[in-house]
């Protein structure tokens, strides 16, 4: 009981611990506290039993006067990290414009690419921190970045490194993702088969070693990269010891979900389209889902993902932004998760999992963050909420009164534009 | 030119007027600068010359750098006030029950009634004036607040009463509309034509008397009250002097926007079904159509309204939040904005004008707000973005950098939860 000192103990709170327990999804205790030590969670106990030990050894103490505490959310799919803005295009769109037409003017992810090549680092990472501030300011303690707009070794190498300094700009734990195949650059268009051994030769081997490669990803669709070119990367990948992400089955079913389990990847994306047997190698994978609401609704899609059949195969569900320019520019997790219940049919405990426990597994992160455990990260968010599905039921609402971070409370962040 | 004495100017702005020049739908001038005087629009003009003039008198200027602003945006249609919460429900439905199953068990609109009859009036207060400053937080300036949960004649004063107190709490300009008839109350389930005979007789004379009704409402649809219950009402309110706002063809057809137009209501709202006499209708009475996406997506519709025949006809197009705690728990604006053009297809500019120029008419203030233009009220928002549609493109995004209302500064409103 007298393990480690506490280093702060907040104390009146209702917990969401998603660790589920019998019939309550979301692991609830009333009237508790949640202690602190050298940036892990000490202990979870009582409110009452917290009070008296932090007064005897003179723990600083919150008094969180029943509001709600859950894991820090995470934010597990973004393209966080982008030069120039797509704004411009998504009017030309709504009047009437074709997609066609934009990308004869130079649109689409081919002008996200130029931009982001021609912005420097200090400019990336400032555009990147606001959207990442905003994502923080409703309780998200850890997202994913990928890479993506660079598609070439200098400007993918860029990106990422401006994923990592991240870190230093907002409060956040950053996973960075290496998206090599994610379109073909204009440049090589004569050279797909040298991209794509580029992107899984050198390009990997070199971005790997200098660390900035904490997984892989490729976009395979039939508008982007076949499973085959896909398949490349995976291997390459499997050979340095990375896992990896998958875009999968947003448009068009290439087997991408099949293709995941059998490179044992950490999350297979999208999964409008899956087959019939997807379902079931995911499950035997343990490849989590990552349903992406967001890009659902802005493209106006219709086919939802095969909800029933992902549970009924006993998928993960993780729930992300996937806030990129084009086809999601979303900066609201909470926004992400009611949509996920509105458009997908997810539970609030679902949606609120897939945002926890489950966006965790996504990233390999299950034994350090998703869950209110002693021995975890102290990434926690305060709320004040009626109880947990209110994190899902609001469009615009923000009820995140407090957010602590590897143990340490931050700063209000509600300012950030 | 040195008529009245500036009280405060703006200066180095992008505007968007909102008063359409040729090409320009948005009404935009780059460099420019907007000077209050007595809580009006004192001039706009260029920004050197407002520096110069400035610098003479000693007026306090502000440089904005380049930012945008816009009119202070308006919300035309929503249920700010009310009692309890509908989180249990909204879980329940996506946990499986059915709407039937939720009405046996007290749920829906009849526990909004029963939970706002029994709030006290600060409480009502305190719970509305939380979600005005999420609105307000976005630059919003005027806001329409319904009643309809009172639903007897103490309550739906009391709920007026909030309305018109709002305005004290929150940097808003509140427009009180009388909706008597919502929904049938338990207590008079006997008595449907004793309880409109009340709300359209001694009420409204009552509460119109204490000028708490600045325009009446009613829900004609096929759940709801009919077009000859509907009528009733909207005549009662002809006699009085008072303009009205219709709920019109949300689930069905009962020709609500004809008659919207036969009684020159201010807006027919809704309008997902409509018959083919509808927008011409609308269009020679002057009567605005207020689109509501955050129900409609909600509600998971799958009809629009009809844009386009409502853009031949002519139709003044607005767009709102319907905040409401059952079919739009929404308190963002500048999401319902992305959910018209994404939903709806309306355009940037279309959108835009929906939550300025053309509300401001949905609610009679077409001569006070909603456009940048000498003379009318100093309300406006000062945004962070690159071009206006940008206020239209995010999903979770809050570009708004300052407010003014009523030529005042407003204090920042980002840290309410």
């Amino acid at each position: 009981m007298t393990s480690k000192r506490w280093d702060r103990v907040w104390v009146g709170a209702r917990l969401a611990t998603m660790v589920p327990i019998a019939a309550d999804p979301y692991g609830c205790a009333d009237d508790a506290a949640i202690a602190v030590a050298g940036g892990r969670i000490a202990w979870i106990g009582p409110a009452a039993d917290a009070r008296a030990r932090a007064r005897a050894e003179g723990v600083p103490l919150e008094e969180v006067g029943g509001r709600w505490i859950t894991p820090g959310l995470i934010d597990c799919h973004t393209h966080l990290v982008w030069g120039g803005t797509r704004v411009a295009e998504f009017e030309q769109r709504l009047n009437g414009a074709s997609y066609a037409d934009i990308a004869r003017a130079g649109g689409g992810i081919r002008a996200t690419v130029a931009a982001t090549r021609a912005a420097s680092a200090d400019a990336l990472l400032a555009a990147a921190a606001r959207r990442a501030r905003r994502l923080a300011a409703e309780g998200v303690t850890t997202i994913e970045v990928k890479s993506g707009y660079g598609l070439e070794l200098a400007a993918e190498r860029k990106l990422l490194e401006v994923a990592r300094a991240l870190s230093s700009a907002v409060p956040l734990r950053v996973r960075t993702t290496y998206l090599g195949l994610h379109a073909l650059p204009a440049e090589r268009e004569a050279d797909r088969a040298g991209f794509v051994a580029d992107v899984a030769g050198p390009w990997l081997q070199a971005l790997a070693a200098e660390g900035l490669v904490d997984a892989v990803d490729a976009f395979c669709e039939s508008i982007a990269f076949s499973a085959q070119e896909t398949e490349r990367l995976l291997a390459a990948a499997r050979v340095l010891g990375l896992r990896a992400h998958l875009h999968a089955g947003q448009l068009s079913d290439l087997g991408a979900a099949e293709l995941a389990a059998r490179y044992q990847a950490l999350s297979a994306d999208h999964l409008e389209f899956v087959s019939d047997a997807g379902p079931d190698a995911l499950a035997a994978a343990g490849t989590v889902a990552v349903l992406l609401p967001a890009a659902y609704f802005t493209l106006r899609q219709t086919t939802p993902p095969p909800v029933a059949r992902l549970r009924a195969a006993g998928v993960a569900l993780a729930v992300a932004t996937d806030c990129n320019p084009g086809s999601a520019p979303c900066t609201s997790l909470l926004t992400a998760l009611n949509m996920a219940c509105t458009l997908f049919g997810l539970t609030p405990a679902e949606a609120l999992a897939g945002a926890t426990r489950h966006a965790a597994r996504a990233l390999g992160l299950e034994g350090e963050v998703g869950t209110l455990e002693v021995g975890k990260c102290a990434d926690f968010a305060l709320f004040d909420i009626e109880r947990p599905a209110e994190l899902c039921y609001g469009i615009g609402s923000n009820p995140c009164v407090g957010v602590v971070a590897g143990g340490r409370p931050v700063a209000a962040l509600h300012n950030s534009p």
